[in-house]
């Protein structure tokens, strides 16, 4: 079975070719082409799919919340997708089955199919960029809740009137556990900058990476009170960053050190990559 | 099908009989004895059993950790269990299936099935009286987790380096979500006799009860951006006080009200009160 799956992202859209036959899944194709900017974006997706050679199934990841009908609800960057049933349109003009859902949904499946959390039936994929997203997989099912929306771990209240998220609220764990808390507790320098002199070994930067793990060790020691897993995935561009791990873990057991007895998950990075929307988003469109 | 649970509290058994038949369940029998202090707490339990008369399955909630291979990993209060294979002990004695599961997890089981969450597949129900429990159903399932320490609610960290948990850590949702967070509001005086000058209309009981509420919000709502129940009940003995569900639901709107377009739970009071744990214990020791 031949699957599509788009990443729209903030500038680009990535489409891959997922060939399965029964088990076995292997990417055999990547496209990458510039994101949307305005007018009606049904007829981009379709000639993006189409130009990949059509599919059995389409899937499409977006960054926002996603209703479990594929009603957009919100979306940070997509021109002329709120309210849209871009689910319906899709599959009248492609006459394929096709869904839609969150992007960190989608990297979350992909993962769990094919990546660090394969064959894992209680897992958690936490992706962390400039902000953070994820997902659950409860006794070998992606969570999607009752609406669509969970997973929606950045936004979990770390911190009572804490600092300002864009989301409107204070003091969600990704205004501190993300590229942006990192960047904030380093007077403002890009995140990968400091992940760079922090890999250099500068200890200014240092102190900055290892409050940003404790931050991400407090928010994953929640989820893990939750859960339950038997293993973590830090996706994201810098939830991958392996450097950043140990100090991660370290404050992770530390804090859980008053548990005894109690069995904790590993902690692992995510394998797949810039690619884990896309992929998940075509294992999505064909039923996850 | 004669189903007996059994609830161990820090003094007393409650013991329940339920009659299932298809789709219907009675509770039949109710049984309070006094909680082992000491010695093998076995034949305690296998006598209390035939003391009732007996039944198909038994379930036992305790207050503690418990594996999903029902050996207890620690328990606040029980005599003698620790690392005890409790249903093990308890089949071979009673010739009839036997699980045993956490106390909360019970009654989270038991609304599910009998009470404020029937018929809900996406739901959470916390427990709250001196600390904080609970359990998540998901897709129509208990969540258990990996191990089986799922729904640890009251064990989320909601302050980083705040106060002091029984449990060793510091900042736990419990400290400040709880009968112990509204007492130490309050100056020390019990958190009931807050609740009842609350009710009675004394102002600073108000302020102290409105501070609990605003804190039980805070983790209902990460609660609801990891799992997006659509309804979350709420038992326990102070858990379940309808005079503060109001400020609860009031200070969990007003928390979420900058995420515009999310749809999201009602809060509801638990209704099977005291009960709710040996209920929950009948079923889980059916196979739920």
């Amino acid at each position: 079975m031949r699957k599509i799956g788009i990443d729209i992202g903030g500038t680009k859209m990535l489409g891959v070719v997922v060939e399965s036959h029964d088990e076995t899944h292997s990417v055999v194709d990547e496209v990458r082409v510039a994101a949307p900017v305005g007018g009606d974006i049904v007829p981009q997706i379709v000639a993006f799919v189409r130009s990949m050679g059509g599919a059995h199934t389409v899937g499409v990841g977006i960054a926002g919340l996603v209703r479990n009908d594929d009603v957009v609800v919100t979306t940070t960057h997509l021109p002329n997708v709120r309210g849209l049933e871009l689910r319906g349109a899709l599959e009248s003009e492609l006459g394929v089955p096709a869904r839609v859902d969150n992007d960190a949904t989608c990297a979350a499946v992909a993962e769990w199919r094919l990546g660090s959390a394969r064959g894992i039936d209680e897992a958690l994929v936490v992706t962390i960029g400039t902000g953070i997203g994820g997902g659950a997989i409860v006794g070998g099912r992606v969570v999607r809740g009752a609406h669509g929306f969970a997973g929606e771990f950045g936004h979990m209240v770390v911190v009572r009137d804490g600092e300002s998220c864009p989301c409107g609220r204070r003091g969600c764990w990704e205004c501190y556990a993300s590229g942006r808390g990192i960047s904030q507790s380093a007077g403002g320098i890009r995140a990968e900058d400091v992940l760079q002199r922090f890999v250099d070994g500068d200890e200014a930067a240092r102190e900055c990476v290892d409050s940003y793990a404790a931050w991400v060790a407090l928010g994953l020691f929640d989820l893990t009170s939750a859960f339950d897993p038997s293993r973590i995935v830090l996706g994201g561009g810098l939830g991958a960053r392996h450097e950043v791990l140990p100090l991660i873990d370290a404050h992770f057991r530390t804090t859980f050190a008053g548990h005894a007895g109690r069995d904790l998950p590993q902690i692992v990075n995510a394998t797949l990559g810039y690619r884990a929307g896309a992929i998940g988003a075509a294992f999505v469109g064909a039923g996850d």
